[in-house]
């Protein structure tokens, strides 16, 4: 058979390094539809000349189009077969990408687990994205529950990796060049900076917006995400396309501008759980809790770590008394941004 | 709380100029996507050669990319808050836009008037808009039915300024290196020049676009501009969402290049109003008639102002007879072109 | 009347050459949306660094945006009128095209058949893309059948050109820098090269897609391809879009990844019949058959004839007994492609 059937729990080996297929290089049309697909605002992605008072060459490509080109390499690998994409954990960005890079990505696998139904198990991957430079943009951990293709396969010995609960502010990478000395506040679009937010404050983002069967297809597609579920409406029995969890996270991430206009760079991806599936004709809410706050090692940038949450329903509701998740939710993320002190 | 909620009839001041956030850098991508968004096929802004030809260094950007673009920025100051859009003045195109450039918005209050319900008020604005250079792209006047936040705030005393009914043909501004010398009407896609049109005609433009919601959100995205009602299906009580009015002109205008396929530049708004709104599943066709003629500074450049009328219903058909638009109407606009005479 | 009534078969002139209008300036814009649009993952056309591995400045446009772009612009003279597009035949790409090349297209008629009811007749055009440099990109004959505007025109002598049934292997014109010794099997996404393949051979391309109404009009007017019954709700007595082949040309070529990751550039079109309309909601799947196999004048480099098949239905179904498609199937393609040997 010439078609990729994808991997199975049983094809992975504890230690290898899948090179991923189809390096991808970006440029002003990613961006544009990026801008077009989501509500994005954040300043320094949105303006050359912004982007170069704060030390950049020119605007630099939302961090998570970075995120969604490296995660759309791993699918044919790593999530054909999964039956659930489970968490994410030590997420970092490591260089800002600009229009004319080439991404490519590779995972190597730090975990595997059987589950004791013998029929799928958990793969942890530890994921890098590179540049036409072979220099690291982006790496994170990801596990998902895999089928296993053939239920007689031996049972691997169980590793599940130790995760650090949350990437520490040491470990933040400050983009080189990144200086906020010279930031405009009126151009950024709120007056708020670092020194505005405190641990535990709740911020509403206010805005909604119902999703489209179309725009979640294209910019799954974008990325070269070619699960199935996100495009076939005769795969699930109900009819419905399952729309793509990064397609959340951008929404609300975009969502968020509202309310945290100058959270401009995300440096770091702590954890994530993509709660409930969200289906077109929904409507996106998102609210923001602020978790931590650290200076860096760069004077004037402090780094500011929150909860986002997307939801169909009410802001600051998450779980419900037996500690799942209530069945509006759709996000919750745990992420490390740059502001301005 | 950090959220924007907009400003309110009170807030605003005579005279106070108003900068407003996110400054946009363009590229191929925002052309790209206009062109898939709306039937655009002006030459002089699809083809560099042809452009070129009549001297400009590349196509310039749609020059409704310019007025999204400006008119996005201004949403979050001006129209949050707005319960109508109620007309445009005075409005210019002063310099093409190129890929590349960056823009930025400000507006001057130059009329409060509050309606005698004391609910409401109307807030008149003159926009810029400019590039990386600081030099000014476009200006218009736009006013706006804003609520009032606070009914027991004082009432200003009503200034209502002077507005010109229409630009006069000295003061359109025709682009520096513009020069229809050697302009190729077959690659133009029509034979008909500035001479050919008459005072009073009336041109059907034919073709008809049925509108999607996942379209008009897309280009609403793109231009930032984040009016919920445009986005959110819980707005309205009738679970529609509101069509953004400067999509139905982009429509209306991409529609006008069937028969007016050399009215190549806007550089004028004289007037505007969106008569009725649209909403998805809409199908809109566009009709023109020429209202004036004019000769420029320019040899070989004529200036042609034209009503553009999008409409879901006939051809011709506007007004009732108590002067009112026709529920079918959805624009009339008044704009100059320029064309080659 | 300013408006363009398109040509009636009695307007068409054996021999004439016809120059299309609106040239279009292709960019990072246009690739960014053919991605989005469609599932195209083949690895040439996606990074700049692969393709510098094989001979390329950088990566270029896919092959079927300049089969669009030129397409698009014959619609308004070749198939205003057309009552259905009957063939496609001795299609070549001559040079591969780049972000910045302009694009303008000429039609020569080179047949005119009248039918035997007198209303209409078949019209041959080779059509041929040039760059901005007047290079020509690419040629193919189509036919169409047009009605006849004035029934009692006079019929013309019946002139049926004799087309090729397919371009011999000699004649494919294999890209100047095209080098495939440094070609990476990983980073393609499949191991299978030439010798792989087995003419006979019928490869499954597995994966569907759920057309929306927004995805096949976005991609149309890219192409700057106006049609009316594409846009227009109302063109139809069944209120259905019917969607551009071309659409499900790029669809099907984009599924095909999935089998043929190494069947890199499309170099002719040999035929090709939209067996069935498609419209939205249905579920396009696709499959190919190998065809032929020739080795080409480049070392490492093999041409591959394939049939590419869009279905709504079952793989490998095509026709019924009587000879005519099976109604679920969408389109019949015959194509060269390049692979490494």
């Amino acid at each position: 058979m010439k078609t990729n059937p994808g991997l199975f729990f049983e094809d992975y080996r504890l230690g290898e390094t899948i090179v991923h297929a189809v390096p991808r290089t970006l440029s002003g049309g990613e961006r544009a539809l990026y801008h077009a697909l989501y509500p994005a605002r954040h300043v320094l992605y949105s303006s050359d000349k912004f982007a170069r008072s704060c030390g950049f060459a020119e605007a630099p490509m939302d961090d998570l189009i970075a995120f969604h080109t490296v995660f759309g390499k791993t699918v044919p690998d790593i999530s054909l077969n999964a039956v659930a994409n489970l968490g994410y954990a030590e997420g970092r960005w490591l260089q800002p990408v600009a229009a004319g890079d080439t991404l490519r990505a590779e995972s190597t696998v730090i975990g595997l687990k059987e589950n004791s139904n013998g029929k799928s198990g958990v793969v942890y991957v530890r994921t890098k994205g590179f540049n036409q430079d072979e220099e690291p943009v982006l790496e994170y951990v990801r596990w998902v529950m895999v089928r296993k293709g053939n239920l007689a396969a031996p049972t691997p010995s169980a590793v599940v990796p130790q995760l650090a609960p949350a990437v520490v502010p040491e470990a933040l990478v400050i983009p080189k060049r990144l200086n906020f000395s010279q930031y405009d506040f009126a151009l950024a679009g709120e007056p708020h900076r670092w020194a505005d937010y405190e641990v535990g404050e709740i911020i509403d983002h206010v805005d909604g917006v119902t999703v489209e069967e179309a725009e979640h297809m294209l910019a799954t597609r974008l990325w070269q995400n070619t699960a199935k579920v996100h495009f076939d409406a005769t795969v699930r029995e109900d009819g419905k396309r399952l729309i793509y969890g990064g397609h959340i996270i951008s929404l609300a991430r975009s969502l968020s501008f509202n309310g945290l206009a100058n959270a401009q760079m995300m440096v770091a991806l702590n954890a994530g759980a993509h709660a409930n599936p969200c289906f077109a004709g929904d409507t996106v809410r998102a609210w923001s809790e602020v978790l931590e706050k650290a200076e860096t090692s760069r004077p004037g940038v402090g780094a500011i770590r929150l909860r986002l949450v997307a939801t169909r329903g009410a802001v600051g509701a998450l779980k419900a008394d037996d500690g799942k998740y209530l069945p509006e939710v759709l996000l919750d993320l745990d992420y490390w941004a740059l502001m301005p002190m």
